[in-house]
């Protein structure tokens, strides 16, 4: 089961910059899971592969059913699980049982749980078994496009380097993607990826680099919106895992740091809108 | 010899769409250069790495010595030569001796040609000895950084693909300028692709995809600024390579369809400023 709740949080004093709480959050998640089961937060804590991501959203935005309601100095907290365990446990969790969380020096008053999509476009459940086949779906009708809302810093480590990349480039977006996924589900893909560099290229993007603070130090990462096209020649095989994975990131986030708050992704399937050039000058 | 030269055109009827003249341009370029030296055009025509690029300016943009006049449906032509045979005939160019030039439907007078980069930023004579030299200075000094911004839409053929990517990544970049580079100069760069791969980077950006009408078909590409980083343990051969690339960038352009507009650049050198994240909202 594949788990995405957003828990509305009612901090006693101002929280300065939210975006820049990502490693209070992850304690945070850490604390809350040990209090209902020690065992899975310590092996959260050792997993190389983490089967969960979090952000933290100082805004709600726009929800299906209008805006929820946002009280000065709300945060909403977003967490997402790609483990039946800690699926089951997210599923459980209620405000009452939790009471209050420490986001730094701020108790923070647990107000809302919200788990439903209808009442919040963030919160969701569903399977690996849904998203592929709605991926196959969207493969079988021919879809060429599938696109991302980066709304939080992304960013990609990469191999044999000390360097992180800051831009969605097609193989570093689905490599991240295709990890997170065969680590957690029993359906895996096995990607032809010479194929993937030959069918899969950008068609549209507005991106942008930018600096976050976390405090002792920061990060770099890429926020915008990016369209990836595939090539009529692409195999429906390779079709089908790229709509599918598409679909995932939306619980699993994409590139690195994404139990901090980073790689935060809105998974777009209505075509692109283009930009016309009228010249430099 | 590296020429850049910028002809300053009167056409007799407005010019719509400047920037999707590329290949009206192209045609112009080459009829201009077959009036004065026929065998020239031929060899241009049919070479597989073009020694020029060309590039079309609404405006003339800043200059050193603050704005050139800008009569109303002024069009500045840009051309850039790589080879010493072409750079010759750039220099000697005179517009009593072209009078006009056809461009499309219009006939333009040729006002002026700028070819003094101490009147305008465009216009500049160089060597590749000189340009290796200053990569060299650049990387002694142990410079991390070099950018473009990219003025007009850029775009990258990928091999064995069909699809273009209109992302500025370094190594497709850097490739498209070596590629350029060895083609025309008697210095040579050997890049060792891997320790490029692990040691350059990508510091900055803001890009955006914009599609471009060339009548009977269209360009899509990005423009925009991207700053490129170079991890501390890069070698000084590669940290000369790829400063001296980065200026000759400025000649030759980056990418497909130099020769008919497209991957205009400006090589920046003074460092980026980083945008702050402040959550996504």
């Amino acid at each position: 089961m594949l788990v995405s709740v957003v828990l509305q949080l009612q901090p006693d004093r101002p929280l300065r910059n939210p975006a820049g709480l990502g490693r209070a959050a992850h304690a945070c998640f850490l604390g809350l899971v040990s209090r209902f089961d020690p065992a899975l937060a310590q092996s959260l804590h050792r997993s190389e592969i983490t089967p969960f991501a979090l952000s933290i959203l100082a805004d709600p935005m726009s929800t299906r059913r209008g805006r929820l309601k946002n009280p000065p100095n709300s945060v909403w907290l977003r967490l997402t699980s790609l483990d039946e365990r800690l699926s089951a446990l997210l599923q459980k969790l209620e405000p009452k049982r939790i009471d209050t969380l420490r986001l730094l020096h701020a108790k923070c008053k647990v107000v809302s749980i919200i788990s439903d999509s209808k009442t919040y476009t963030w919160a969701r459940k569903s399977t690996f078994s849904e998203i592929s086949n709605n991926g196959l779906v969207r493969a079988r009708k021919g879809e060429s496009y599938t696109g991302f809302r980066f709304l939080s810093l992304t960013s990609f480590s990469m191999a044999k380097s000390r360097l992180s990349m800051p831009l969605p480039w097609p193989r570093l977006v689905f490599q991240s993607l295709v990890r997170r996924w065969n680590a957690f589900s029993r359906i895996t893909w096995r990607i032809d990826w010479p194929e993937f560099d030959r069918g899969v290229s950008i068609a549209e993007h507005r991106l942008q680099t930018c600096r976050l603070d976390l405090g002792r130090f920061s990060e770099l990462g890429f926020v915008g919106e990016c369209w990836y096209v595939i090539d009529r020649d692409v195999s429906i095989g390779l079709r089908h895992a790229i709509h599918a994975l598409a679909e995932f990131a939306f619980f699993s986030g994409v590139g690195k740091k994404t139990t901090m708050g980073m790689g935060f992704v809105l998974p777009l399937t209505s075509g692109p809108l283009e930009a016309v050039f009228h010249g430099q000058g």
